[in-house]
């Protein structure tokens, strides 16, 4: 098998060569500028880890992998127009580039054009594949819609947060491990663990970035404090309001908003309380958690543990965690 | 074989015992809220008949025909929102009802659906369905990319507009029939038959839509002149245009927007320009010569003329011609 990166290089080609028709042409070229538009890939490379688990040939899952990267993209691309995102990757998001209309209709094309490369995968498991992705797809926009209903409600629960990003986060994670192991030939109990496995890591993944973009990364050298300011109810602010007294709990209702202070001591005032609630050091609790679940999962699998090996270290690097 | 009002009952039945999860509420209710709008369920209607003109049986048709009508109802949401549209067969839209984000996300999570309810064809057949369905829904992508196109342009030919509504709005037609007749066991040759008996009688249909929203059809008591007020460029406008000389056409290019002009005095005066033109006739004369290719069509499938009959019926019905 190859190494990740001939892997990634593989999954690049592929998309790269999917031939979109060049007309209409506003239909057409958003989708081809959303998938240039780079990513880890990492939906793809899970796919092929997993399908790779079970099986030496992996070429008859691409249209798979790409099929998965095609959908997350498109919930990147339609997302923006929800969230009125300008910029996405360093560059104009598809809706500010083009504008509404185009956003949702090339969109729309989008998730079809996921469908379509489902047409390329063999017929034995296109119905299990099939299923297995509408869920998955179904899934994500139910954490989508979650994660919009908790922006107008006063108070949400860590339990309701975990499952919104169980949703959100790991259901495209789960479904893109799952229709893997699927095409590599994987038992039905198999498919069941690397699910869990997954969803475990997607939940820890999704706890790591709402970390980072408060205590950032030097790796990255992010800009910090991006969820503070909008006041996005993350799991930090989630488990501070869990933990705090109601004094604290104003502030941290209201600092995002308060005209008295700039945005520099908007950040500080909600870290000096996530701090003082130790606040990070219960989420980096929880991170270990589910990443030590997620990692004993693939040695529960009925493959020798030698076959896990890329998959795990893939999950490690992921978590920026040393091999 | 059932009679029409009952094949109708069945759809209706099928698609009102459609599961659907209750939460997230503001994802799944406008769905089913879409749903139980009416309309004519005219594709599905389409889809079993076909697959009766080869087969006796027709239930296991019943899911696919259930996710063309889904599919349809989600090019209406989505619709929606591109156009403004504030109401919807007489009722407030998804998107005026709900907004836009919950109208562009269940609006997805309906396309999924369509995608759903595939999972339940036979699976001999659920290759040729996924790919023939793929085809038609990015064909009304296309359509509904090419009409928002024709709005920022100057000027449209008749062969554009053809294309345009072939796309937009025989697609679906012609998606629905093929896929009834392969799950009916038809032979490739009749299906592609069937492709252009849909894709005439579509044209057909479209354009005697045109017509009647200018020239109004008794039975209905529908108003008259919307197409005109809104300055768009249908079957009537551009043919009227490719015949007028150009003191004409600046009267067509600008009565809808004259500010001294009434309401009722600028559709009088596009449609005295209609009238000059001969637009009328030559509108009718289109809709005939369609209408009888689509028929003549169905003479010719290896399927015998009797089991044919339902289908010339319903179609003539469509066209509100007699028996």
């Amino acid at each position: 098998m190859q190494t990740n990166e001939q892997l990634l290089s593989v999954i690049e080609n592929y998309l790269a060569q999917t031939d979109l028709p060049a007309e209409p042409e506003l239909l057409y070229a958003p989708i081809g500028y959303s998938l240039a538009g780079g990513g880890k890939r990492l939906r793809p490379m899970l796919l092929l880890l997993a399908c790779g688990i079970f099986s030496e040939n992996i070429q008859h899952a691409l249209p798979a992998a790409a099929a998965v990267e095609v959908f997350h993209n498109f919930t990147l691309l339609h997302d923006d127009i929800m969230d009125n995102a300008a910029v996405r990757r360093g560059k104009p998001s598809v809706y500010a580039k083009w504008g509404q209309n185009v956003a949702i209709l090339s969109g729309d094309a989008m998730l079809i054009q996921a469908y379509r490369l489902l047409e390329l995968i063999p017929r034995q498991w296109l119905p299990q594949v099939l299923s297995t992705f509408n869920t998955m797809a179904l899934e994500v926009c139910e954490g989508q819609q979650y994660d919009m209903d908790f922006e107008q409600k006063a108070k949400v629960s860590v339990v309701e947060y975990m499952h919104m990003i169980e949703l959100k986060t790991s259901a495209l994670l789960a479904g893109a491990v799952v229709i893997g192991a699927t095409l590599g030939g994987a038992t039905e109990s198999d498919c069941r663990k690397l699910r869990r496995f997954a969803t475990e890591l997607g939940l820890a993944f999704q706890l790591q970035d709402d970390l980072l973009d408060s205590y950032g990364d030097e790796r990255l050298g992010k800009a910090i404090g991006g969820d503070i300011l909008e006041g996005k109810k993350t799991y930090l602010m989630i488990t501070a309001m869990s933990h705090a007294d109601e004094p604290t709990r104003e502030i941290l209702r209201t600092a995002y908003r308060n005209p008295k202070l700039d945005n520099e001591q908007k950040i500080a005032a909600v870290k000096a309380v996530y701090d003082r609630l130790d606040v990070p050091r219960l989420t980096e609790q929880q991170i270990e958690l589910r990443f030590d679940r997620a990692l004993s999962i693939l040695d529960t699998l009925t493959a020798p543990t030698e076959r896990t090996v890329r998959m795990r270290e893939f999950a490690q690097s992921l978590m920026g965690r040393k091999n």
